[in-house]
């Protein structure tokens, strides 16, 4: 007998047929003798609507009755998934942030989860019966509804299976698992069986949005097993697990790329102490993350270039930025380029391995696609490239890899 | 400066522009000096739609569910309307009825309110911040969410408004008051300055379905003050009062008609004791309301006709129990009246006046008529009458007892 939480989707309870396969499902585990805690989403669609009607009230709303609303929805579809649980004979009841508790902070709208009290869930479970637990809400220190922000579900339910000591956490969702590429760019692209917490987190952070960032990072520090899989089809999922579960590692688990980039050049910079602050400084004050940095080396010792990206959608006010301190700053000219693109490859196997990077620039090379910007970390090497070789860059290197299917 | 609670309903919060309206009307009084509570309902559509979906998933759905599904509704107008407010330079912030909290048994899906906590809220608002309050919701002893069944609104608010011990309670809803008869029949109908609670109490379970009968009961037994008024239309309403208040009473203040009735007669039955219990113990236990009861005098000391009212829903099902039971209650016929109106005469003014009733007999006399059932109260003389003379016994009514606008 295993404790598992499985969770929910907003397109996986997105309808009344698509709830009733949802208790179908969970029947299933029960019926097999298993523990199972269900975290839930909003209905398809029920949080945009809401959301929408805040930002017609007002773009600049409370936070906290944001949450008030938005809350609303994981309400709604944990009373109709306890009601469709019962209906299909299986003891089940809903529960809200606010009953369990599912303690957080105080940042509204985007809050993180500090405790959730599990004696009384704990017990139920013990008798027989389901927890059906709003997803994405929880309760402030001063009672106040709170949310962790878009796709916190995810998070809720990592977060409760590691407060129950769940074996697995089976996040259900419109795709059946993690895949070594995007399988609508590469065909050959593999379902991966299992993948670290590591390579998942470079995977989600990159744009291969099957899970929450911060759930993923949840998921590693407490250990918890995570299970990526559909709800519409009936096979075995992604398996998200700690390293050491993982005995036959691939070098390269895959291939991961994000079109939320922009290139800024700065030609003629004064090279001297602190201009890079300078330059930094007043965009991070006005919230703009700088991913990939790279400077040249001076020639003449006097100025340098400087290149670095942005997301896409901050690439005008920081040229706006940079131009209006053009004088202090004391660069020559700026080339923004929002034509590019950013692929990674990505492999906890790497650390044990040399040529992994030289195989993914000899194999770009060969295709006569030039890298602009290359940055590493330990299990991950990125490359910006021109947008227009997306497809074509993503495709050699999973073949280079070795990752195409038979 | 008046504390006021103000009350809108599912159409007047049911769109983002409806809602914005709502703020303003709020900031008016609040912008006058007073202190204001506000209740929300659920937007127009929302309860319909989530009922629909617990209906869809099971017919006997688990009515703890339920309640949980559909408060949503109200929780996501407090929210928009908090953003509203706040947007129009209200300070204002949303509560729930766990927040609050707004105590009550556990019968769910119809719950009664046995307390309101509102030391906070006072704090608040003599701090100058408005609540705004979700209606319908409360929270059983076991913390789970209940709700207090369809219009229930109109009872938070009473019951929140007594609590608070405000000076009025205002119920913002479609129509601009309540009218001494039904203005789409009776033309000439007037709207009504003032009202008493026995009054309204009777208009209201009468079919002229302003209030939730649960809310002016709650109001008598309260002394609230209520103010019955359109949200659409900037006109004073309706005000419902205690009867101190009224002082030159109106002997009839209104017209009122039911098309909720069937009349069933049964022919020849035994003329002995217990024969009326027989009769209507077994309705009782289905649950069927029998409202006007007509026992006949017995001519020949052995049988007798038995004349009642029930709710045109239930008249199959009555018919069916009955017939079913023909040999043990010994009657000879049934003869079931979907066909039938039931008309009433309201006024406390009539306690103190002679012939109220006598007029009515004539006025519809003398329009040919039939009274097929009469029944009475203090303040009420009801009859049963053939449906097609609905709209001639009221206008006739109406002109009789000199209620026609002039």
């Amino acid at each position: 007998m295993a404790l598992i939480v499985q969770k929910f989707g907003g397109t996986s309870v997105g309808s009344v047929e698509r709830i009733q396969a949802v208790a179908r499902r969970v029947k299933r585990e029960i019926d097999a003798g298993h523990q199972v805690a269900v975290v839930v989403s909003a209905m398809a669609g029920t949080t945009n609507d809401l959301v929408a009607k805040c930002q017609a009230l007002s773009p600049l709303h409370d936070a906290r009755e944001y949450d008030v609303v938005v809350a609303a929805g994981e309400q709604i579809s944990s009373g109709l998934v306890a009601i469709a649980l019962q209906t299909a004979g299986v003891n089940a009841r809903s529960w809200q942030g606010w009953q369990i508790p599912v303690s957080t902070d105080d940042v509204h709208a985007k809050a993180r989860i500090a405790a959730i009290a599990t004696d009384e869930i704990k017990r139920r479970m013990a008798e027989g019966q389901v927890p059906v637990v709003s997803g994405f809400q929880g309760i402030a220190s001063d009672g106040r509804v709170t949310t962790l922000g878009r796709g916190g579900s995810d998070t809720s339910a990592v977060a409760l299976a590691a407060a129950l000591g769940a074996d697995r956490c089976d996040i259900f969702t419109d795709v059946d698992g993690v895949y070594t590429c995007d399988p609508r760019i590469v065909a050959k692209a593999r379902k991966l069986d299992k993948i670290t917490h590591e390579e998942m987190l470079e995977m989600a952070s990159l744009g291969a949005k099957v899970l929450q960032t911060r759930s993923v990072e949840l998921a590693m520090s407490q250990g918890v097993r995570v299970q990526v899989l559909s709800s519409f089809v009936d096979s075995p999922g992604t398996l998200v697990v700690g390293e050491d579960e993982v005995v036959e590692q691939e070098v390269v688990s895959g291939i991961a790329y994000s079109r939320d980039e922009a290139k800024v050049t700065l030609i003629g910079v004064q090279d001297r102490p602190g201009v890079a602050a300078a330059i930094f400084g007043p965009l991070s004050e006005a919230s703009i993350n700088v991913d990939m940095i790279v400077q040249n080396v001076s020639e003449d010792g006097k100025t340098t270039g400087l290149t670095f990206t942005v997301g896409r959608a901050d690439l005008d006010r920081t040229v706006q930025l940079l131009s209006q301190r053009q004088k202090d700053l004391g660069y020559v000219r700026l080339v923004p380029d929002a034509n590019v693109v950013k692929v990674s490859v990505i492999g906890v196997g790497m650390r044990s391995h040399v040529g992994v990077a030289q195989l993914m620039f000899q194999t770009l090379a060969s295709k006569g696609i030039n890298i602009q910007v290359i940055s590493t970390s330990e299990i991950k090497i990125s490359v910006l490239i021109a947008e227009e070789y997306t497809e074509l860059a993503l495709r050699a290197l999973h073949t280079a890899y070795g990752l195409d299917r038979d």
